[in-house]
This record gives C-alpha cells, sequence and structure tokens, in this order.
C-alpha cells in the first residue's frame, strides 16, 4: 500500500495508528507480515478502548501486551493498527455509533459483521495480511462469512486470553482472519502453540494430516457430517450457494452423514443468551453499574437483558449447555467434522431495523451457538455468495483438533478453488 | 433342569451330547453356569459338524478345542452340549433340514434366526444359561432378536477365532448370548480378556463406566445417536415396539441424536453381500467343490452366488466396506453408540417362501450391515415384542468398547426392566 495509513473502509479505530515492528529475522514463521488487532487487546501502554468512549475514558493504559499480540510480533508480524470492535464485543452486526462502523469491502451496503468488524474489513480490504478478533458468539465466525474471508473459532482455551477483556470467560476465545487458508494456518502454528491445550491436544492434532483422505491409513480427520438443523436454519439463496461446496467436499472426502440434532435453534439460541448474558454481566456489569455508559444499538438492550436475566434462566442455559457440549464433544471426539452454513444468510443491509437485527442474531446463534456451547473449533471458509454478498461455510471439530482442522480447511480451500 | 438331556426345542446337535465340566473351584467368574457352543466351535476329539452332514463326513475330529470354549470352561462354566448352526453358518433363518430347525422358544410358529440357531434356542428355552455363537452377518445378532434375549456381536478382532470354522474371515466374530445382560457382560469379563483387541482396548474400555450417565464426568461412551435409515427399514409394528425403549433410554441419558447414513439399504446388503460372499467362497469354495455336498434351503444358492461373483463386484464390495468402516469408525470414536432396531422384524413365519425370506435376508442387512462392515461392537437387547414375537434393540459402539458397551447395555436394561 502506498499510503501505510490509508484506512479506506474505516477498519481501525479512529486517531494514530499503533505500529509495532516484528522482529526482524527473516527467517521467522510470520516475517513481512502485518497484522491489525482488534481494541480488545492489550498492548503495553495504550488504552484498550473496547470499541466504548466511557470505557476508554475510565481505563489506563494497559501494562503489557496480550501473549497473542505478542506471539505473532515474535514470529515476525507487524502489528499495523488496532481494529475496531463493536462494543465490549457484545454484538454481531458490526456496528459502532462512536468510531463509526467499518465497511463491509465485500457487500459496502450491508454491515460488516461484529463484534470483530474492524479485523475482518481490515483483512478483506487488503489493508493488512492478518488480522486478531475475538469470538465469544461468533464474534470472528460472523464477519468472516460476512466480508468473504477465512476465519478461525478456536477451541476453547487453545489460545491465551490474557491480556484480552473478558467478555463472558467460559465461551471466549481468540480468533484470527486471513484472506487465504494457508496463511490462516500460518497463524495457528505460532498461536496454537502459545494455547492451553498446546500441549495436550489430540492425537490426530499435527501438522501431516489434512483429514479425511488417504487410502486405508486412519484419517486425521472424518468423517464429515453435515448438521440438517443448520441447513434448514438457512435461507434458501445461502443454502443454494453453499450446497455446491458441500458436494464438492463430498466428492473428494466420500458423502457426508446427515445429522439432527434434538435442540431446536431456539433452544440453542435461548441457552446461549442465558449463559453467557450471565457471565457477560458478571464480568462487566461492575463497570456498566459504576460507569453509566452510552451504548449503541443493541448493545444497551442486552446489557439491560443480562442484568435482569433470572438465575433459574442462567442455570437452565448452563445445564442445556452441559448437555450440548457432552453431546457433541463425544460425537466428534473420533474426529468427525461437522459442516454448515456459519451464518443463515449474507449480511444484513446497513438500514436494517432493531427488530430485524434481533431476529437475525437468534437466527445466527442457533448456528454458532453449536460450537459455542460445546467448545468445538470452527473455521468458516468464503465459499459461496448469496443476495451478492458473501457466505461462509464452516467446518467443525472437537475442542483441541485446531491444527488438523486448519490443515483440513486448506484442503478443502483448495478443493473449492478458494 | 430334571433331565439334563432334555431338549424339548431340538437346539443341541442330535446324538449324544457333548458334556465337559468346567474348572470346580467355586471362585471362578462362570462358576456354576452351564453353556452350548455352537457346532462351528472346536472341542477336541470331537468333530466340528458345522451344520452339514457332508462336511461331518469329509472332516476329522478336531485335534483342539477352541480357545474360547477353554477359556469358559477354564472360568468354571460347563459346557452342556454343542448347538445346531445352520449349515457353514451361511443363513439369518436357522433353517436346517439335516438335524431339524431348533424351535423358537418365544415363538414356535417362527424362524429361531441363525445361523448360530441352536445357541439362541437353547438359551431362550433355559437349557443352558448361556451359550456360544458366531456372527458374521448377524448371526448372533438375529436369533437373539428373534428369540428374545441378550446377545453380542463384539468388536472384530475382539475374541479369538482360532478353533472355529472360518466363512468369511474379515467379518467372522465370535459373539454370546443370555438372558440377562449382567450374565451377558459376565461372559465379556472372560471372553475379552482372551481376545486380539484386550490390550489395546479403547481409553473408556473399563469395567468403571456404565456409559452416558453420570454429572460432569466425561461419560465414557456417549452420545446416543439414532440412525433413521435403520429406523425407516424396520415395519411399522417393530419400530413401535422399540421406540418406546429409545423414548426410555433418552429419558435417562437425554435425547438421541439422529443421524443419517448417506447410504441406502440396498447399497450396504450388496456391498456385504458381495464383500462376505467372495470370502465364503474362498474360504469354503475348495471343499465345496471337492465335496459338491448337499445343502439344505438358500444355502445352495449362497454358494452358487458366491461362485459366480465377479471380482469387480467384490471389490467393489470391499470399497464400499472401507469407506462405511472409515466413516463409522471416524464417527464413533469419540463414543457415540448407535440405537437402532436389531432387524427390521420379528422373526418370519417357518412357511415363509423363498422370495420372502431372501427380502427378509436383504433387508436384514441393511441394519446388521452397518456394525458388521465397519467392524463395530453390537448388542442387541430384548426390548419389545410385534405381532406376538420379539425385536430386539441394539446398540452399537466403536471397535474396541466391547466392555464399555456391556456395561451400558446392563445399565440400558436395568432402565428398561429387562
Amino acid at each position: 500500500m502506498a499510503d501505510p495509513n490509508a484506512d479506506p473502509v474505516g477498519a481501525f479505530i479512529p486517531g494514530p495508528r499503533l505500529r509495532l515492528a516484528g522482529r526482524g529475522a527473516a527467517n521467522l514463521p510470520l516475517a513481512g507480515l502485518t497484522f491489525g488487532a482488534k481494541d480488545l487487546f492489550d498492548v503495553a501502554g495504550h488504552v484498550t478502548g473496547c470499541g466504548n468512549p466511557d470505557w476508554r475514558r475510565t481505563h489506563p493504559p494497559a501494562t503489557g501486551t496480550a501473549p497473542a499480540v505478542q506471539a505473532l510480533l515474535d514470529a515476525g508480524a507487524t502489528l499495523v493498527g488496532k481494529t475496531k470492535t463493536q462494543e465490549l464485543a457484545y454484538g454481531l452486526t458490526g456496528e459502532n455509533p462512536w468510531e463509526g462502523t467499518p465497511t463491509n469491502p465485500a457487500a459496502p451496503e450491508r454491515f460488516p459483521g461484529g463484534s470483530s468488524c474492524g479485523s475482518a474489513a481490515a483483512v478483506a480490504a487488503g489493508l493488512c495480511d492478518v488480522s486478531l478478533g475475538t469470538d465469544t458468539g461468533g464474534s470472528v465466525r460472523i464477519p468472516a462469512s460476512y466480508c468473504g474471508i477465512f476465519g478461525i473459532r478456536p477451541s476453547h482455551g487453545a489460545v491465551s486470553l490474557a491480556g484480552v477483556m473478558p467478555m463472558a470467560p467460559s465461551f471466549d476465545t481468540v480468533g484470527w482472519f486471513a484472506r487465504d487458508a494457508a496463511t490462516l494456518a500460518r497463524l495457528g502454528d505460532v498461536l496454537l502453540a502459545e494455547g492451553a491445550l498446546g500441549g495436550r491436544s489430540l492425537g490426530g492434532n499435527g501438522r501431516g494430516g489434512n483429514g479425511l483422505g488417504g487410502n486405508g491409513a486412519a484419517p486425521a480427520l472424518g468423517p464429515l457430517v453435515a448438521v440438517s438443523n443448520a441447513w434448514d436454519n438457512a435461507d434458501a439463496e445461502t443454502e443454494a450457494a453453499l450446497r455446491p461446496a458441500l458436494k464438492a467436499l463430498e466428492a473428494a472426502f466420500g458423502p457426508a452423514l446427515s445429522l439432527t440434532l434434538p435442540w431446536s435453534g431456539a433452544q440453542l439460541y435461548e441457552a446461549f443468551r442465558c449463559a453467557q448474558g450471565a457471565e457477560a454481566w458478571t464480568t462487566l456489569g461492575p463497570w456498566v453499574e459504576r460507569t453509566s455508559p452510552a451504548f449503541g444499538p443493541g448493545v444497551q438492550e442486552r446489557f439491560l437483558a443480562a442484568k435482569a436475566l433470572p438465575a433459574e434462566k442462567a442455570a437452565a442455559g448452563r445445564a442445556v449447555r452441559a448437555v450440548v457440549a457432552g453431546r457433541m464433544r463425544g460425537l466428534l471426539g473420533g474426529g468427525a467434522v461437522l459442516v454448515y452454513p456459519t451464518a443463515p444468510g449474507p449480511a444484513p443491509l446497513l438500514g436494517a431495523d432493531a427488530h430485524t437485527q434481533q431476529a437475525v442474531r437468534e437466527r445466527i446463534i442457533a448456528n454458532t451457538a453449536i460450537a459455542g456451547l460445546a467448545g468445538l473449533c470452527e473455521v468458516s471458509l468464503p465459499a459461496g455468495k448469496a443476495g451478492g454478498a458473501p457466505v461462509g461455510l464452516s467446518l467443525v471439530a472437537a475442542p483441541g483438533q485446531d491444527r488438523a482442522l486448519l490443515a483440513l480447511a486448506r484442503a478443502a480451500a483448495g478443493l473449492l478453488g478458494l
């Protein structure tokens, strides 16, 4: 890029761009890569703004740098800016009234998706090679799907959350974006080595297996399992856009099994909303109460709902979560890979009213809560377009299978010509 | 029993009953139990008849005793007779024109099921406590279902096949029958310790976990996964008879996931028929060619079809098998347990014509080939009645999970009041 401060899509937070050169050795694994970091990640000496001016005003500069950021720097990548986030990561549209909603480079008339909106927009617009985001309920997967790029929500606990604003800690993950699957996997080689799960990954989690293929030898991952609930939840155009990608994967890897979960989308949404909401209020409520911050659309409502959440609803949500997690981990523990649309449709139009946005949110979470409730790892691939806008196809695997899943995503991207 | 030679259902082979007292110590695990052994198992000094007079005529007495038989004797059980088999184990009805078809004690107007017909009938009639059979395509599971008792086809390779007539070696297994799940599991403790898989069973394969239940701790087995293909393949009355059992298990273990396999029943049948037929001809064809034996209904036809099988059909069957095995092992490797009707219906009536029998056979194998092709372990529980005759419900787990599956079957039997 000619102007290193250029930001045609408004992906970075306002003000001077925060730059940190990575270590200079040319043989480092991420040498030459540029990255953005969602403004939920600490960088020493800078306030982590979390997308909200009242938060920025009431917090001191960070005293350390988040290990995930440091890991990329140490691997040779250069930080080229903090990227916008929906306030306190509590939203899936990416709207931010204070800093300006980033433009979706792939569909400018639509939301970029959130909460990691700036990280997705920056990568989609080519302003940096990769970026860090966080994903609690879909905040990497959804903007990846909406902006037509690759994104991963790793297994819960696979990448350190130190130095990252906690939202709902038992759901929070550090995820990342890239424009191609190979680069997505390169970051995995660096970040997953830092993670809590790094030392106890599953047997098939090595770098060798790209899953599902091979003659005779036990595959690292497989079989493919299409989740009918999530396919049925997609709108017709999205389903039609992504079905050929599934067919292409089946042609290479063999026909997928078809799975129907015993929970409705509404049940999954409600369980997620309550379990997450209770945690979010525990984590962020004290600051909200103390500060009475101004919030943009939807965020205020979600915090109010979280505050008002009856304890028994939160407990019921956690109970459903435990059941879903047990079932899904058992189902996927042998290497099976779920496949379904990341989101039920493309990004909503920027003019969508609050009611529409809420309806979209509930339908999204019916899909994203599968991995979210169960702590699974999920990669979204930019596999199609619906209404002229991108829609992602997700591959989802058991906790700890992150590297194998990234390798599988590379193979899938190759097959799909992505 | 007053008369130890009584055989009101014709379960044992004609002639003097072969008896071998087990070791006498009262503290042995199977002390006091009586058992029958299908006449496919060698007992030193006796001809293994395999259900066919020409076979008996052309084979010398066995020089050793099959390790599976010896293991029961060593564990304190007493052999009380060789039980009838459909000729060369090549059938699922249990019909035997030379020795007489055993009566199905639970439905005398119907076939007992085969090929381990005598073993099932003897246990169902209370003539012995347990019995050994073999299962290549369903030969334990089907008579267990038809006679209303418990039966297990263990993982391929889990119990030694030494001293047992080979039929289609890559499918053959040693299975067993009991009238209650606890006794079925007791035999597992003895037989599985002898098996090739004994030393490398899966993590969850211990005696402790009875699967699926528990609060918080990772279950030994789970989740339950209902295979819709196999449920849809069942006749309406069988489905209705077994659905309440599934509901009861779901009430205890949580709702089952629903899985649709990407292969039709006809595809599974054809793959099994061809892969098994080619092996059966390789194994038994030389004797058939040399001897030109007289065979009962169906057996002759199946050997002729096996002989005529084009090599490319056998190869295609093996290719499907490899795909099914890879998919199912991946799907079940995390502990998932499939649940579906053992057979599509109760035993056919004794008067059923050849065309009906063949149609029934094809529908049966659509269900039994799931475990058969993939080498899975399967327990059939006598969970219902259809048309006044027993029908079994199967629980099916990954290779090597035999002990955990037997423990789960005990828990399930308790829940179902069996």
